[in-house]
C-alpha cells in the first residue's frame, strides 16, 4: 500500500495498537472517550494489563493487523517497534518520543533509521502529539482531550504539539474535525496531510501552525488543490524574527526559511496568513462558516458611534470598502429609524429599535440589500450574570432572520472576545453567520476571506493554474564557478535579455571594436576571475574616440596584469545615456524554495528606497509586471515629473528572460545579478549593462 | 467654588439628586448596589415615589444642597434643571439626554444654553452615560452595573457611552476605580478629569477611548503631570480613517483632528497609544500592576518551542531585545534542566521540571537574575473542566516565588485570552505580576510600558519639561494675506533662517544688483500677488553675466506685465549648486492643535519617498535633530555613497528659526513654506532658496 493509502487507514482505523508503558492509560482513555468503536490492543512485555486491557508481549503476538499504532517508548526502542509494525503491515504510526533530529548528532542518525524502518507506513512525528479525528472518533493523543465529535469543521495541522494542544482548548465555538501534530515531519510533511483532508467533504478549512516546510513541491500542489476546491488554508508561520528562526531550527529540526519567500508562496497560492493563534481561530471560523464574499464592500451595523468609528478604522486598515447607502436604502431605513439617526455606512441603528425584533430584522435586511458583499454587526453582550441579555438575543434573532433572506457573507463581531456568550455563538454558527470574537481579529479574519475570494477568482480565470506550482530545491553537487561578464550576458541573451550590443575582444582589437560599436563607448575588463570590476579599475566610461580608447586600454591592461589578469579580454559597449531608470534583477538560491527571482530599484536610489520584490518561479508576464509596478521606484518608469515613460514591456521581457533561464538552469545556477538593467524610454528597450552568473559545475 | 472643586464633589458626593421619570429606577438601584451611603433624593413633579423613594416636586423643594445630580429628562428640560441645580449650589451634574450639539442646528443652540445654565458646576455630558466611582461608591449610571468596589486600580475615560459600558463588562481581572463617560464634553473635556484623578493615589493608570479632544492645552498639561507622577495614560484614539473621522463628528460633535498630530502629541507626552479595546485593557493591566521596566531587554520562559518562537517573533516586532544568557546563568540552569534542553532566551524550560515547584522556582529565578529588565512566562491553562490544572498552578506559584526574590517587571501571557482562569489571574495580580491575555495584546502592552519608561526617563532628564506643554489653537479674525518671497524671507531671517544673500530691486537696478551679488545668479519676480512663480515664468536660473541678466529681466518683466504685475520687483540671488540635499520646512494650521511644523525630503525625491515628519510646538533642538534623522532622505545628508555630509546643524538652525517664528506668530500665521531649504556640505550652512508666508491681517 502507498503512504497515502496508509494515511487514510491511520485517519479511519478499525484497529489501534498502543505500544508503551503505564502512560498509555491517558491515550487509551482518550480513544474510548472519543468513541472509537474498533479493536484496541496494547503491547507491553512486562505488564499484564494497562488501563484494563490485557497486554501482548510483542507486536508479533498481535491477533491481527493494526491500522494504526501509538508508540510511546524511548527513541531507540521506537525505531525497533516501527520496524516490527511495518513487518506486520500496520497502516500508520504516531511516534511520540523526542530525541531524534531535533537534538542533532545521534538524533539525526536515529531519525534516518526511523524513516527506513517505517517503509511505506504513514508515520506521524516523531517528537509530536499525534492526531485527533473528531469525525471518525480517533484520539492517538497523549494529553488531556478537549473537543467533541462533529460532522463538519476545520482541520488543524501543527508543528508544535503544545500549540496543537492549546488550540483544542479554545473557547470559540469552532468545530474541529482533525488535529495533527506533525512533529519532526520525518516521513510525512505538513503538506502530505492536506490531500487526504481535501477528500473529506466534512473538512471546510485547514489551519496550520508551521515553522518551516520540508517539501515545498508537495505543499504547493496540495495548496493549489485546496484553492481549486475552495477549502481555505489558514497559516500561522513562526520564525519571522532572527531569534524565532533559530529556535524553530532547534525544536523541530526544521528550517524556518526566508520569510519573504513564504509570503510570496502564500500570496501566489491564496493561502491566508495570520499572525496569532486567536486570529488563526477566528479566520478558520469565518472561512468555515460563511459563503465567500464576492468583493470587498462591507456593510456595517452597530448600535454605538464608538463601535462604528472603531470598525470603520479597522476596515480601512485592511483596505476594505464601506459603500455608501443608496437612496432607496436611505428611504427605507428612514421608515424605521428616528429622524436623528444618521443614515450612513457604518449604520448606527441606535437604541430606538433595540429589542424590537421586527424593526431590527427590517433594518438589518435593508443594509444587506445594498451594494455590499458582506455584512458585519457589532455586538458585545453584557457579562454573564449581569442581568438578562434578552435584547442582545433579539439582535441575534434579527440578524439570523435577515440573513436568511439575504444569504451573503455575514458576521457578528464582539469588540471584547469574552463578550459573546456560547449560546449566541452556537446559534449564529448554525445559521451560517460567523460569531467573531475581538474586533481586531474579527476584521482581520474578514479581510483575509475577502482576499482569498479575490485570489480564488484570479486563479480560476487562469488558463493553466498548474503554472503556480512550485518546484522544490535541487542543486547538483560540485563547485560553483563564476562566468565572466561576456559569457554571462551571452547566456541570458539567448533567453531574450537585451544587451547594449558590444564586442568582446583582445587588447589588440579594442580600437577597431570601438570604431565599430560607435562612440562614446564603455570599456570593461573581462575575466572569470574578475568579480569586482570597479574596484579592480576595470571599468572606464564615456570614452569619446579612438585615441581615448587606445590610451585607456593601455592603462587598464596594465592594472589587470598587475592583478595577475594579463589574459583578460575587453568588452566594448556603447555608452547608454538615455535611460529613465535603473533596475536590478537577481536570482537567489534558497534551501527550501530553490530559486527565487528578485527585482529592485537600482542606481543611486537603491540604498535610499530599499525597494525590492521577490517572485517565486515560474512566473507569468502579468505577475512580473505587477511586481515591477509594486516597486516605489517604478514611479520613475511611469513618467516621473514630466520625464519620459520607461519601457515597461521591455523590463518585463528582461524579467521573463531571467525567469526562463532560471527554469532551464534550476539545478545549477547559484547566483545571477543583472545590475543595472538600464530602462530606456518607451519603445526603446531595456538593456543589461552588467551581468554576473555563477553556475555549479 | 471652581469647576475643579465641584468636580471633586461630584466624584465624592455626600448627597445625590436624581431628576427624571421611572427610568431612574436603574441608576438609583445602581447607587444602592455600589454601596453609596449618603443622601439620595428624587425630583419628579408627577410621581409620588420612584424606586421606593418619595419624590420632591422640584429642585427648589430639596431639603439640602446636592453634591451630585443625575438628570435624565429631555434635552430642553435638562437645560432648565441644570439652571435650577446651579441656583441651588449643586456640585456636579450628569446630563444623560442626547439631542445637543451631536445633532447640529438646534442642538448647538441648546448646548450653548446648557453651558450657560451650568455656570461653574462640573457638568458631565450631555449625551453620555455618566460616571462610576468604585473607590467611594458612586454610580450615576443609567445602565446595568458591572464591577466591584476597589482600593486601587485604573480609571477609564470614554467619549462613547457604549464603549464605557462594554469596558465595565470585561473579564480580565483588571480593577477599575472610575468610569467616566464624557459625552459631548460641553463643559468638562476629557482632559479636565485627569488632574483630580491624579490627586487620588488609588488611581494607578488612566485609560481613554477618545475620538477628539476639545482642549489640547488642558490635556497636555494634565498629561505632563501624569507623566511626572508616573501614572500612565493609555489612549485608544478612534477616527484614524476618513469614514471613522466623519462618524466621530456626528456622534459626539467632536473633531477627530489630524491623526499624525495626535500621534506626535502622544509621543511627546509619553502617552501609550493602543489600537483596540482588548489592548487598552491589557496595557492598563500591566501599567497598573507592574514596576516600570528599566530597559527593553526581555527574558522569556516557555514550556514549548512554539510559544518560544511566537514570543520571539512578537517581541522582535516591537523592537524589544532578548539578551543572551550569561555563562553563569547557563551553568546554573544546567543543574536543573536535562542535557537536551537548549539553554537560550527564550528558554523552553521543557516538561522535565513541569509541576516541580522547587525546580520551576529556581529556573525562573535564574532567568530573572540575568541581564534583563522584564520577564515573561508563556502559559495557557487547560480549558475549564478538562481535568485539573495543578501543574499550571505550580508554574504560577513558582513565578510568584521567583518574582518575590527578583522584583522586576514580570508578566504571564496566555496565547489565547480564554486560557488564563480567573483564580490564576487574581493570584498573579495580587503578587504584582500582570496576567496578560492573548499573546499579541500582551506583548503590545509590555512594549508600550517599556517605551513609556524610556520616555519618562527622557522627560525627567529635561531641564524644563514644561516646554513640552502645547498651546491650543487661536487665530485672529480677519483675512489671510500672502507676503511676497522677499518679505517672507526677511521675516523669518530675523529668527535665524539663513538666506542666499541676495537683493530685491526694481527693474532698473537689476544688473547692478547682479554684479554685486556675483555670478551666476538666479532672478525671480517678487509680488504679493504672485504665488506660483514658476508657472508665471518668474524664475530664471543660472544667469551667467550682466548681459544675460539684462535680457532676462526684459523677458520676465514683459511676462509679468501681461499678468497685471507691472509693479513687480526682482530678487537677485546667487545660484547655489554645492548642495547635497533639499528639505522642505512648513507650518500647518490645525483646528485643534494650532500650528504644527512639518519637515520633509525635498527635491526630486519628494514624490518618490513621501517622506515627512510632523512636530508640535515648541520644540527643542534635540527633537528637531531627531526628526530630521527620522527622514529616509536624511541618508543624503549623512554622506550618501561617498558624497559630502550635509550641514545638519544648519538644518536644525533653520527648523528652530521657523519654530521660533511660529511661536511669535501663533495667532496670525496661517501658512509657511520653505521649499527648498538647500543643505550645503558640513560647515557651509543651509539656505532658504524660496519662502512663502500667509498671515492673518
Amino acid at each position: 500500500m502507498t503512504k497515502q493509502e496508509n494515511l487514510q487507514r491511520l485517519f479511519s482505523p478499525r484497529s489501534i495498537v498502543f505500544v508503551g508503558g503505564s502512560n498509555l492509560a491517558l491515550p487509551i482513555q482518550n480513544t474510548r472517550d472519543i468513541g472509537f468503536d474498533g479493536e484496541i490492543w496494547v503491547v507491553n512485555p512486562k505488564c499484564a494489563e494497562i488501563a484494563g486491557i490485557p497486554c501482548f508481549a510483542s507486536i508479533a503476538d498481535l491477533p491481527g493487523t493494526p491500522d494504526a499504532a501509538f508508540v510511546s517508548i524511548n527513541a531507540k526502542l521506537t525505531v525497533q517497534a516501527v520496524a516490527d509494525l511495518n513487518k506486520r503491515g500496520c497502516g500508520g504510526v504516531v511516534c511520540y518520543a523526542a530525541g531524534f533530529a531535533e537534538v542533532g548528532d545521534n538524533g539525526d542518525e536515529l531519525q534516518d533509521s526511523l524513516v527506513e524502518a517505517a517503509g511505506d507506513m504513514a508515520l506521524v512525528g516523531p517528537n509530536c502529539y499525534g492526531l485527533l479525528n473528531f469525525t471518525n472518533g480517533v484520539a492517538l493523543w497523549p494529553d488531556r482531550l478537549s473537543g467533541e465529535r462533529t460532522d463538519k469543521g476545520v482541520a488543524i495541522i501543527s508543528q508544535s504539539g503544545n500549540v496543537a494542544l492549546n488550540l483544542t482548548m479554545h473557547g470559540r465555538s469552532l468545530s474541529i474535525t482533525h488535529v495533527i501534530s506533525v512533529g519532526n515531519q520525518a516521513v510525512l510533511g505538513a503538506g502530505d496531510y492536506i490531500e487526504p483532508l481535501l477528500e473529506d467533504d466534512r473538512v471546510t478549512a485547514i489551519g496550520f501552525y508551521i515553522e518551516g516546510l520540508k517539501d515545498i513541491e508537495t505543499f504547493s500542489r496540495a495548496a493549489l488543490k485546496a484553492l481549486e476546491k475552495g477549502v481555505p488554508l489558514v497559516v500561522l508561520k513562526a520564525g519571522t524574527s532572527e531569534i524565532g528562526t533559530q529556535l524553530t531550527m532547534s525544536h523541530t529540526s526544521s528550517l524556518a526559511g526566508s520569510d519573504d519567500m513564504y509570503q510570496a508562496m502564500f500570496d501566489r497560492l491564496g493561502i491566508l496568513r495570520v499572525h496569532s493563534l486567536s486570529e488563526l481561530l477566528e479566520t478558520l471560523k469565518i472561512a468555515s462558516l460563511c459563503e465567500l464574499p464576492k468583493g470587498d464592500r462591507i456593510g456595517v451595523l452597530t448600535c454605538s458611534g464608538g463601535d462604528s468609528a472603531m470598525l470603520a478604522d479597522s476596515l480601512d486598515h485592511y483596505n476594505l470598502q464601506l459603500p455608501s447607502l443608496s437612496k432607496v436604502q436611505e428611504q427605507k431605513l428612514g421608515e424605521w429609524l428616528p429622524d436623528f439617526a444618521s443614515l450612513s455606512n457604518p449604520l448606527d441603528y441606535n437604541t430606538s429599535i433595540w429589542g424590537n425584533l421586527e424593526a431590527c430584522t427590517e433594518v438589518f435586511g435593508i443594509m444587506m440589500e445594498g451594494d455590499c458583499d458582506a455584512t458585519v454587526l457589532a455586538l458585545d453582550f453584557p457579562k454573564q450574570g449581569i442581568g438578562d441579555d434578552h435584547e442582545w438575543q433579539v439582535a441575534v434573532d434579527s440578524l439570523i432572520a435577515a440573513h436568511a433572506n439575504h444569504p451573503k457573507t455575514c458576521a457578528v463581531i464582539s469588540n471584547l472576545s469574552e463578550l459573546m456568550p456560547e449560546n449566541a455563538r452556537q446559534r449564529l454558527a448554525k445559521a451560517g453567520i460567523a460569531p467573531l470574537q475581538s474586533l481586531k481579529d474579527g476584521v482581520a479574519a474578514l479581510a483575509r476571506l475577502v482576499r482569498y475570494g479575490e485570489r480564488r477568482r484570479q486563479v480560476a480565470a487562469m488558463d493553466d493554474p498548474e503554472q503556480l506550482l512550485l518546484r522544490g530545491p535541487s542543486l547538483v553537487e560540485g563547485e560553483s564557478k563564476m562566468l565572466d561578464e561576456w559569457a554571462s550576458k551571452q547566456l541570458v541573451s539567448r533567453y531574450g535579455l537585451q544587451l547594449p550590443g558590444g564586442r568582446c575582444v583582445s587588447k589588440a582589437d579594442v580600437v577597431e571594436a570601438a570604431d565599430e560599436v560607435g562612440y562614446p563607448v564603455v570599456m570593461k575588463g573581462v575575466s572569470d576571475r574578475l568579480a569586482h570590476k570597479t574596484e579592480a579599475g576595470a571599468v572606464m566610461l564615456n570614452l569619446k574616440d579612438g585615441s581615448a580608447v587606445a590610451s585607456a586600454v593601455e592603462v587598464m591592461a596594465g592594472r589587470l596584469a598587475e592583478q595577475g589578469l594579463a589574459d583578460a579580454r575587453f568588452l566594448i559597449e556603447p555608452m547608454i545615456s538615455d535611460f529613465v531608470g535603473e533596475l536590478i534583477i537577481g536570482l537567489k538560491r534558497d534551501e527550501q524554495f530553490g530559486l527565487a527571482l528578485i527585482i529592485g530599484t537600482g542606481g543611486i536610489l537603491v540604498n535610499l528606497l530599499n525597494d525590492s520584490a521577490i517572485m517565486l518561479l515560474p512566473i507569468t508576464r502579468e505577475a512580473a509586471s505587477t511586481a515591477v509596478l509594486s516597486l516605489k521606484g517604478s514611479a520613475l518608469l511611469r513618467g516621473f515629473r514630466g520625464r519620459p515613460e520607461g519601457d515597461l514591456e521591455a523590463v518585463v521581457d528582461a524579467i521573463m528572460a531571467v525567469a526562463d533561464f532560471a527554469m532551464d538552469h534550476w539545478d545549477s545556477v547559484t547566483e545571477l545579478d543583472i545590475n543595472p538593467l538600464m530602462v530606456r524610454p518607451k519603445g526603446k528597450g531595456a538593456v543589461a549593462a552588467d551581468a554576473l552568473i555563477r553556475l555549479q559545475q
